[in-house]
């Protein structure tokens, strides 16, 4: 295994990127062999396939918040621990494409999917789909699996570790809980903005933005009232980092998201643009919302009429205020922060990719 | 939390169960409230009711492993981590019954099959099933995340935690390659005996008894050479123990088992007691066989025409040798190895619990 390196700036974040990407392909070539009973196609192979094309978010923010508050020294462990989050995310996203049964992931078919085509010539039909859902939840398991592995061999000093486990522990517990809330909610759309709020805060502000900045400052020893700082940043740039997504998962292109516009809007997922929309829909509107989201079979002609009316009732509009009020507070909380002043500038260099990106 | 304790006589096999039983207990009492977004049903009590009724087989050679080696004083850790490989345990069946969409367990509807019916009410009938089976993937996800949570507040020492995670993660690690292979295995029946003992090792014998022997051992800080003795014990008592299984999947009562003898055979399971007699058949068994195994509407009669072939070709005769001649095995090695008197009385009864068992 070759030691992980960064350049001079420890937080370009491409450097960071290949970092961590150096760091999960050597950890799964080590799977490559062994252990190994003969049989399964490449289970580390499927998962490296499933890895490229990430945008390694939470990676960039783990290592970001070990620096803003003061890390230095051999960054290997921390990129570990990041290439950890990494593969916990990948198992999150597996389960997660199981459980929507998306077609498309990243551009490419989803796993249960690509799973199901490589058995299609040895199984019966019936067999074929399930066959693609266990070894895409098996897979899951095994990425959630190595994740833990990864962390523990970071080479972190116990108290290190210690201190990594308590955010680590509460992010993986509540983007289970936020994907139960997703579950409780699906099928049933809502013009409860707050529940969405609520639901996206438990899915993503706290998993994908807070925890990853807090189990990165954790490495380096971090503080209470650093941990309070990095959330006041945080916090407000998870949401609206999930509003974007959502506003992507309707008007984003499948060149740049990797997957169709039309996804979210046939899995009739509650979102904070979709409650926004039925709370300002008078009932022409409130009947088409209803009829066309969460109709699998809904079209793009139909997918039209859809996105009209959230123009239409302001609801898009709304969100994107949403976004850019929620920026600016992540934003001004670094004006007061005590972090390094690279590390200020790298968050502000991450608040805009999470916030103003396309894909 | 109370503290856990063992009465004088640490081995004692109830009372071993009972003290885990308490773990799991308080452990799910503090998840009962908190960390709570409001909404979802009681997730520990979903959990707590799974768990209830099982024969703490890890946990008891858990606690054994470390006894064994000269583990003593307070047993509150070993407890604790004894009680993690329990509820990973239910990580792995709650997952596994939804891969063989298993109707029945410990007597009583598999989870996804609870939850799906919980959500009959709301949902629309496409719905209603994958929202069972989505429940189902989400709480084994979250029994997996617990037990590490568990482990991690066992109280082990850094020293401690370093010995256990090794054997912990191969554990892991290899009931999910067995998982795999078993996949791979299913839908085409096999007359290959050797193969069906591959998955065997992969899925239980080191799964169900030496990893949880060593990781108790490691507790105690055993070297080499004792856990190579545990080896010795453990690998034939778990291939004796999969064979049984094999063995009471067909040829069990739903009271004592807790699930219908004819699940297994449903499902088309590629047992050693289905390779031999495959491999056994003559020309119309074997066409009586192909046609009946693995089919889903099988029905008592047909059942009984397969166990009737199951007698006539010897299979389940052998099945019985080879369990009976794994268990002579396990028992002679207990004869030189360097364990606690007591821990070897208790290993043996172990060895009774787990080849003569009729549940």
């Amino acid at each position: 295994m070759t030691t992980p390196t960064l350049s001079p700036d420890f937080l370009d974040t491409d450097a960071v990127r290949t970092a961590v990407e150096r760091v999960l392909d050597d950890f799964l070539d080590t799977k490559s062999g062994s252990p190994a009973p003969p049989g399964p196609p490449s289970l580390s192979g499927l998962l490296a396939d499933f890895l490229s094309g990430g945008k390694r978010i939470r990676p960039l923010l783990c290592v970001t918040g070990w620096r803003a508050v003061g890390g230095t020294g051999d960054p290997g462990p921390v990129l570990r621990v990041a290439a950890g989050l990494e593969l916990f995310h990948a198992f999150a996203l597996l389960h997660d494409d199981v459980m929507d049964d998306s077609p498309v992931r990243r551009g490419r078919p989803t796993m249960h999917r690509t799973l199901a085509a490589l058995g299609a010539a040895r199984l019966t039909p019936e067999r074929i789909e399930r066959a693609g859902v266990n070894g895409a939840v098996l897979l899951g398991d095994l990425a959630l699996l190595w994740s833990d592995e990864l962390l523990h061999t970071a080479g972190l000093t116990p108290a290190q570790l210690a201190a990594v486990l308590p955010p680590l522990s509460a992010m993986r517990t509540e983007v289970m809980l936020g994907q139960f809330l997703d579950l409780e909610a699906t099928g049933v759309l809502t013009d409860d903005v707050e529940a969405t709020l609520t639901v996206n805060r438990y899915k993503t502000a706290t998993y994908t933005v807070e925890r990853p900045l807090h189990i990165g400052a954790a490495v380096a020893g971090a503080g209470p009232a650093a941990l309070d700082a990095l959330s006041r940043y945080a916090l407000p740039l998870g949401e609206a980092f999930q509003l974007r997504d959502d506003l992507l998962g309707v008007y984003g292109t499948a060149e740049s998201t990797g997957k169709s516009p039309l996804d979210d809007l046939r899995a009739g997922k509650n979102t904070t643009l979709t409650a926004l929309a039925l709370r300002a829909a008078d009932r022409v509107q409130d009947a088409q919302l209803r009829e066309l989201l969460g109709d699998p079979l809904l079209d793009e002609k139909q997918a039209a009429i859809v996105r009209e009316i959230f123009d239409a009732t302001g609801a898009r509009e709304t969100v994107e205020r949403m976004i850019e009020d929620r920026r600016q507070r992540a934003l001004h909380a670094l004006d007061t922060a005590p972090f390094t002043p690279d590390a200020v500038a790298a968050l502000r260099r991450l608040a805009r990719l999470a916030t103003v990106r396309t894909s």
